[in-house]
């Protein structure tokens, strides 16, 4: 059902019709409502046809479902009060492969099925322009910039909005765990108090590229202890089922082919970390692990400046992976998607308020219509970023690997740099076996054939001898 | 088609008969076994009816084609002329979903559909009792070990003959990723010339751990020139569609929830590799790329030999990243996996005959029968190698880092290990932050609750101030 979505809209002055199979959940959702003055705008109901019954015409839904079969449920539990001009929004987590099944069901009626994804506040990304009849609702209730613009727009068409939603969630990942890897360095490695670490992430927000320090100061007012302290080290949302645009979002990027270590190796990192009992049982036949060492670093300051450098190139870089996705995507199902409004919606509302990263896109992306590919690697400031961090991954990794610190999205974001750029990669052995194993063919140097990539010209008969 | 395999059973004594839709593909196979004495045993067919009527009952059938839609055809195309008993060995490339999928297709006609992994030679890994038929012939094709015994056996029922050659592949794809990292330090880091480095693979292959040295020593008769050396560095075979595999085994590890960062940033290598056009633009853009340096190595002999355990160490943790999703997909589907036969498929016919890394595995699924999970990070051999591993790792990535290669497989290898170990790691401050930003509750230091991991017992309002 959503509750908070529903007080929202209630809030904000629309008419709110409650269905939910807790009537207890319903009945605390007006139970708020009448605490804040605006009990009149909210119903609750027990079956579909009296919330339908309750509607003007056109009648509009808005889902808040777990992933999965429980939509379906629900829209053919409604589609026998649905008239055509009717408009669902399902702000769920929901696959886009889901909802554009769902869109295919309802366009034969003329209902209308937007796909909207929905992260903390309202980064709403949905559909076509049934859409314009829901965007000023959508507006009240969205999350807002720092220059007060609401963060909702049209993403592009069919499943668009839930794809983009999913990969901002993937990318978010790759940067939530950079973050974390440099917290991890901070407090074992440079052995800083959580006060000292909350300056520097205030100070990193400051100069304009990273999160907030609220995490590292919050004590609890009830014994003063340090909430982050008493905080289990396990990351279980994608384990559970509780959330699939992780584990979507990896699929996705090997599934279009392309390279997205950053993400992927944020996600394996948590799946790891979910399963503790594991992690115990190995260290037991291990006899031991490999806890992370005081670092040797010689000038603090000069290090925590290679951090936030280190941690802001790993972000870029999960940026990039996840634009990319997205791009391959758009052009091979023709989603049409508004990368400038991608990042409107993705600038506020979202777990990490990555408003550098937006400033350094906004350009770029406010020209897309101009260029072939949304590839970022192309764009000269991303590209210089990227190239200005290197040299600060490179030495904060160093210091990571012989501290025995696991900086795993921090690391793969500086190999990310370093192979998608090079021209002189050691996957020249690796392809040299695959054709001595294999027949699987090769491309000879100095021939470097443009375009697509495609198998290649040649083949050696190795084994002759 | 697959002509080799159509030669290799008539050499060994089976009447074949052919089907393709290139007619000039059989005459070459016809010309061949003429060469070889043994063209009468071989007859070639233009459509299905024929080809069935030249066949005694039981009709076996071998299909070596793309993965995909074509086997559907092909099996459609047959089925007028199928009858109970009849057994079709498929011995493509194929996703185990497809061949679940055809399984059912057959079934109810009491034809017998045979999932059969190939690689290189036949490591074949089929089904039901039907195989029981067919195991006499496969055995006579098949790679044998180095102690003369066939490398084929029943890996389970079902898709699992596919799945494991799939999730075998993924792990290959990790030791050959690694092994090409491995070369290019000794190539540019060390300045060693291919001799040196063959010298150095074929020692390290005498020691029992790892790939030959023919590679880096085949010179072209032709011209003299070091065929290695002309090789472009484009691994092409997911991006081309070639070959599946590698890609359905990442999105195997993602599904199940597995760890596999070795498979994955071989994967994600491998596919930058191959868009050699995207790399040079993005090279262009950053005006200029990280060239891999030469190694500030003090004791030659000595790094050496650190390199020689970490690129065991990376194959080992691609091993038990693999047998982890194995596993996992096992409990879940009931596939009846039987992990010793399954390394007896692997022990050769595959592209890297990893036959210490066997001889370790060996007594560990000999017992499988009697263990709750096969998860190799428990067992203590395999723990012990990964552990003596950690220190060689450790120096070599720092050499790279410092170095400027690019070392995704190692690298991530080195994660794996300390973070699949470790009971303190930074995703303390993620599920903080994901508690702050989204509810999504956390457990308790301390509180370790056991067993698969489930949602936190607690919530913090974080933002209560």
């Amino acid at each position: 059902m959503g509750g908070g979505m529903a007080l929202l809209f209630a809030e904000n002055g629309c008419h709110v019709s409650l269905e939910d199979p807790s009537e207890e959940a319903m009945d605390g959702i007006i139970k708020q409502a009448k605490e804040e003055g605006f009990e009149d705008r909210i119903s609750k109901h027990s079956d579909y046809k009296s919330l339908c019954d309750s509607l003007d015409s056109p009648k509009v839904f808005v889902f808040s479902l777990p992933h999965g079969s429980v939509g379906d449920g629900v829209l053919g539990g409604l589609m026998p009060y649905l008239e055509k001009g009717d408009i669902i929004i399902d702000c769920g987590n929901e696959h886009w492969k889901n909802t554009e099944r769902r869109q295919g069901k309802c366009v034969v009626r003329g209902i209308r099925y937007i796909g909207c994804g929905v992260s903390g506040g309202y980064q709403a990304a949905p559909d076509d322009q049934s859409l314009d009849l829901v965007l000023p609702f959508l507006r009240k209730v969205a999350a807002k910039d720092p220059k007060g613009r609401p963060c909702v727009g049209k993403a592009g068409t069919g499943g668009a909005g839930h794809y983009v939603k999913m990969i901002h969630n993937g990318i978010e990942h790759g940067m939530m765990s950079a973050i974390s890897e440099a917290w991890g360095m901070m407090r074992t490695g440079l052995g800083m108090s959580e006060d000292e670490i909350g300056d520097v992430f205030e100070k990193w927000n400051n100069e304009g590229e990273l999160i907030g320090a609220d995490i590292c100061r919050t004590k609890d007012p009830k014994n003063g202890e340090r909430v982050l302290e008493t905080v289990e080290d396990k990351v279980v949302q994608d384990v559970t089922g509780e959330e699939g645009t992780g584990i979507w979002s990896n699929e996705e990027a090997v599934g279009e082919h392309i390279p997205a270590p950053t993400l992927s190796s944020a996600h394996f990192f948590r799946l790891a970390s979910a399963d503790r009992a594991q992690r115990d049982r190995a260290q037991k036949a291990f006899g031991g692990d490999f806890p992370a060492q005081k670092l040797d670093v010689k000038d603090k300051a000069e290090f925590l400046e290679d951090l936030r450098r280190a941690t802001y190139t790993a972000c870029l870089a999960a940026y990039v992976q996840g634009i990319n996705i997205i791009d391959h995507k758009n052009r091979e199902v023709h989603w049409n998607i508004n990368f400038s409004e991608v990042l409107q919606i993705w600038r506020a509302g979202c777990i990490i308020q990555a408003d550098y990263i937006a400033s350094v896109l906004e350009p770029i992306f406010a020209e897309f219509r101009n260029k072939d590919t949304m590839n970022l690697l192309f764009e000269k400031t991303v590209a210089n970023d990227l190239k200005k961090g290197q040299p600060a991954l490179k030495r904060v990794v160093v210091q990571a690997v012989l501290g025995d610190h696991v900086v795993p999205a921090i690391s793969s974001s500086l190999d990310y740099i370093k192979y998608q750029t090079g021209l002189e990669l050691p996957t020249q052995f690796y392809e040299a076996e695959l054709d001595y194993f294999g027949k699987h063919m090769y491309d000879k140097k100095g021939e470097d054939p443009k375009g697509a990539p495609t198998t290649g010209k040649y083949h050696f008969e190795w084994k002759r001898a």
